[in-house]
């Protein structure tokens, strides 16, 4: 941030009166520019025991496998955001089940939180998937998930399916994902 | 907002290409200035039985009573800005007992993210607060609570408090409170 959105002078990055840590701020007409996490809203759908992923048509992660899941937008609401995320990457509708993981990725700013959901119909790719497939436990493609976001929903959601029990789960992930090297670069990509 | 944080020019709030719904938009640099709905986290904090509630020294609702909770900020996760909302509101350190409400307030765009805690030693009130009390159950002074997730948050407790049993509760606030009138005015305001 370089610029007031307010008045469009040159701001500052320092601490405000009263304030402990530095915010963008506008000596010119006084603004201050908090900036906080987002909230990322997704589903794991499932029909008939198989989950949907979707395989990616954009950056970050192009051709990686994830599950539907996109930035909240003002004016909806949590559950609102992961409905539409799903019906516009996997053409899917969902029955929401409740909240199942929130991951806060604290040194990306992001907070997921993804809902278990029944998955309603038929599904197709969205303009920003490339396919969109359902997958039984022992075809999940672990080595090619998008996000450690991802594996660690599936994981919750396999090994709490075995007991029939899906608490909520929250944990934080504060370390940016392990580069892909030739050795645990996945065969096909 | 006016003008391009990134390069001072004006803004327009328009449907950018292959979007489907409008932002403000630099034609200038290009950059798309995306507005997303903000955590505000926060604590139920109890100690022998009664809950830990501030009296707001700040606008809005100054003079009123809430449940420590503030905008969550960039680099910590939901439970630790719940923690230092905690902290600085009440003078209290808490230890953490799992997500409780989840209020989506899609006319504001806020998301309100209550966990309960276990309130640890003594507390004061801090300098967004004027005073800090424990309270028993019929003495919350419900007329006069700041807002209405509070009030939900309040509600859902004691309720679950009779049955010992804490789910997770998710809901939604969309309608701005209702305002003060003299019929509804609390009597010492």
């Amino acid at each position: 941030m370089n610029f007031c959105s307010e008045c469009g002078a040159p701001v500052r990055f320092e601490i405000p009166r009263g304030d402990d840590r530095p915010r963008h701020l506008c000596h010119h007409c006084g603004t201050v520019h908090y900036q906080n996490p987002r909230i990322v809203a997704g589903t794991v759908p499932v029909q008939d025991g198989r989950v949907l992923l979707c395989r990616r048509a954009i950056e970050p992660r192009h051709g990686y496998w994830t599950l539907p899941a996109g930035y909240m937008e003002n004016g909806e609401s949590t559950e609102d955001a992961a409905r539409r995320e799903t019906r516009e990457e996997a053409g899917a509708e969902v029955v929401m089940q409740g909240l199942y993981t929130l991951i806060d990725l604290t040194h990306i700013n992001q907070v997921y939180m993804m809902f278990r959901a029944d998955l309603v119909g038929g599904f197709e790719a969205g303009t920003e998937s490339l396919e969109v497939a359902l997958f039984d436990e022992r075809d999940i493609p672990w080595e090619t998930l998008a996000f450690p976001t991802i594996r660690r929903t599936l994981e919750h959601f396999f090994e709490d399916r075995r007991r029939n029990h899906f608490p909520l789960h929250a944990s934080t992930i504060d370390q940016p994902m392990a580069r892909q090297t030739p050795e645990n670069q996945p065969a096909d990509k």
